[in-house]
């Protein structure tokens, strides 16, 4: 019998929970509401509810289980170290919480690491050695792949593309730093772009699309644009180039062969490729630009699937 | 009896050989000019008589040689692709071209990654698993170590730092791109830093150090700032803040264990770790940053011993 596994995709008001055949088929899908304020006892409890629930359904219990978290992991040991949204989760070991709950291995990650690796078994197939995934969300983060393997670094930040500077002197950042990546793309800069936009310029297409601006979303400026919209094509051509500044250097510290977006602002597609590869394009040093794929993925929320894949893996706590 | 590997590092003017045994205890070293532009052909027809040399004094053929090229090299076909300062040599298969010459194998790299190999491998002793190495010469460059080994990339231009943008709207480069970190901190850059300078405020130090201001060299720059000298003091102290930038996303992008200094500029020590660990330590997003340890090397010039070890290693061409 195929062995299952479980990935949990903790975000910051629900948690996925996905039941997966070894060969990587759905068996069952959940969802439970988050409740971080209730801290991590109460949420393991719940969990531990649909776990049971899994495994008189499936008549087994689940061979492994990848947790995803939105934060800094200590996945050697299982704990979460720090997640600005969930504090009084900090410092929780996960691992032995959830140990006795689950008949085998217990992965705890970083939520974009699994998202990204998700992304790469399922999507590219394993196929290129070494990709950068880009995580576009309210923040920006990702995960690196080198030479087929999820790459974590010394203390497990690798990845952590969302504060990386674009512009020294740029446009202020939430983290208090400037010209950070995320304020270029971060759906909160996008949305404040728009709001910044519209009260200079207003659009009739977004006031149709979302009357109320307190409700906005990256989806509506990405529809506007796709209906022609001129302020909301201007700001995701701002927005791809600004990427463009940032993913140059990666690109040429990596070295990769694909670079994939994923996460809803990606949903955005090619009003936000377009301008990125223009200038990628234009860079003058080529060599690592020769040959590069940049892509939206078709997925873009591999998060929960990505953990039940990686808790799988031979040896998922390697590096 | 140890087996016998060779090392070629191929220089502007000079290329330096040394033999190494299995165990890295030198046995012999060797100059030749390069003259570059009598072709590759000449220039192997000369290495093959220091190789002949050699291995009539050691008694044996070497088991192994590596060749490292200041370049874009196909490593896993032996080829330069393209070497911007030795335009008749582009396009040559080294591979082939050694083999008869040598009694084992033939390895091809970029020079700034067997620089960074030697370091690990001798200076590091291969501890850190995740190492940032960064070559500071006339130009910049660097290598990857990844989970212990070199890290190539798609192409094998990872690590070519020295284009990374710190500043989209900062100095212009030679390579035509803007604010690139060798635009702060290749040499070019910071002797012509030097001499704008001494244009507003003469330095009677670096006069006295240098007379020839066509002569000035950044070990000048540093002995004069070591001597307190204010107008080279500034120099170092804005290299050291620039390239915190650029090596502030680097380490957010990887988290290695160890950002290592190599190179000419290199030498220059506290005056550029300084300023580039001040503003390292002040980075908002801490985790990658904590453990790190920023340093120059202790020998600015391993790209020859590095080469020697690189070519016997068990699986130098994987990655």
């Amino acid at each position: 019998m195929d062995s299952v596994s479980v990935g949990v995709d903790v975000g910051g008001t629900l948690t996925k929970v996905v039941a997966l055949t070894g060969g990587g088929s759905i068996l069952r899908e959940f969802e439970l509401p988050t409740q971080g304020g209730e801290g991590p006892q109460r949420f393991i409890e719940r969990l531990g509810s649909v776990l049971r629930l899994l495994a008189s359904e499936l008549g087994r219990s689940p061979a492994a289980l990848g947790l995803a978290l939105a934060g800094e992991v200590d996945s050697r040991r299982g704990i979460l170290r720090y997640a600005p949204n969930l504090p009084k989760w900090n410092g929780f070991d996960f691992r032995r919480a959830l140990r006795g709950r689950v008949g085998g291995r217990v992965v705890v990650e970083n939520d974009a690491n699994m998202a990204v690796w998700g992304a790469y078994v399922r999507e590219l197939k394993r196929k290129p050695k070494h990709v950068v995934g880009i995580t576009l969300g309210t923040g920006v983060g990702g995960g690196l792949v080198i030479d087929g393997r999820l790459h974590r670094g010394a203390t497990g930040s690798a990845g952590e593309f969302g504060h990386m500077r674009v512009n020294p002197r740029g446009r202020r950042c939430r983290c208090g730093s400037r010209g950070c990546l995320e304020a270029y793309l971060g759906a909160w800069a996008l949305l404040a772009d728009a709001k910044r936009a519209l009260r200079r310029r207003p659009s009739r297409a977004l006031r149709t699309l979302c009357p109320d601006l307190r409700r906005l979303e990256t989806r509506h400026l990405a529809l506007a644009a796709q209906g022609g919209d001129r302020v909301c094509r201007q700001i995701w051509e701002e927005a791809g180039e600004n990427f463009a500044l940032g993913l140059a250097g990666l690109v040429m510290i990596l070295n990769p062969e694909v670079v994939l977006l994923l996460g809803g602002v990606s949903k955005a597609g090619k009003l936000l490729l377009s301008p990125l590869r223009r200038r990628l394009a234009a860079e003058p040093f080529r060599a690592p630009f020769r040959g590069l794929s940049v892509r939206a993925s078709r997925n873009p929320n591999w998060g929960c699937v990505g953990a039940a894949l990686f808790a799988l893996e031979p040896d998922p706590g390697a590096r």
